[in-house]
């Protein structure tokens, strides 16, 4: 297991941030939890002031696969066409493949680009921006400094 | 101005999450931007699965005050009854006010606390929980580490 510090976050979003600029995104998605404090740094590093989170649950139905519930209630001005979706990690990746899905689905005007700070070859979905491989366990600064 | 960095943030955090347990909220809402990464870490330290957000903007309408227009489409299950809702500061305190007016009026059953890190003497909100007191310009780590 690899403890992922603030200082490894802040260097690693700020590389995801130089990824992104060309995409020009107007707005961002987090996918919660993990991917709240990475939306937020990424709005201001990019100075976009429109930011949305959305929840995923999984179900355990006892068939061949989980499912997986999303969330989501983004509503879009008309004036975004570009949205950015971020999460912490890209792992098996049935979260981002059912989120991707789900916010297409519902808003067939906008362009959406995934981005993850981890991304595991074996995932399902790969992002269209990512930073690091995950070859190991990442323990995020936010699942271990805040334990009282 | 007063630079606050990641580790006032964890230790403020921390205290915060210590000040909220007796609450024991079972949801958090992040009013974004600056409630994102505090309610990530707080629903960490807390274990609490379900966080929303939600946005605000100032319209400046020139009549004797501005406006705050809140845009959120939070939808709590039935089982939900405390909720917290956070920001980085409560300032004029007219963000809180609003966000607080509008949870309430639209959630009529649950009982909604709000949680900030600063608080600010001359605010017309006073949050239920606050860490420090505001007597200058803070600049949050989030708005200084990710300019690139």
């Amino acid at each position: 297991m690899k403890y992922y510090a603030y200082e490894n976050f802040r260097e690693d979003t700020k590389q995801l941030i130089k990824q992104v600029e060309d995409f020009k995104p107007q707005a961002i998605v987090a996918i919660a939890r993990g991917g709240l404090s990475i939306a937020h740094c990424m709005a201001e590093g990019l100075d976009i002031r429109e930011v949305h989170s959305l929840r995923t649950e999984l179900y355990d139905h006892t068939q061949k696969r989980d499912s997986i519930s999303v969330f989501n209630k983004c509503e879009f001005f008309d004036s975004i066409k570009k949205v950015l979706v971020v999460d912490d990690i890209s792992d098996s990746g049935d979260t981002l493949d059912a989120v991707m899905k789900d916010l297409k689905e519902k808003n067939k005007t906008i362009e959406f680009k995934a981005a993850t700070l981890f991304y595991k070859k074996t995932s399902i979905y790969q992002p269209d921006f990512w930073v690091n491989e995950a070859d190991e366990w990442i323990e995020f600064f936010w699942e271990k400094d805040f334990n009282i």
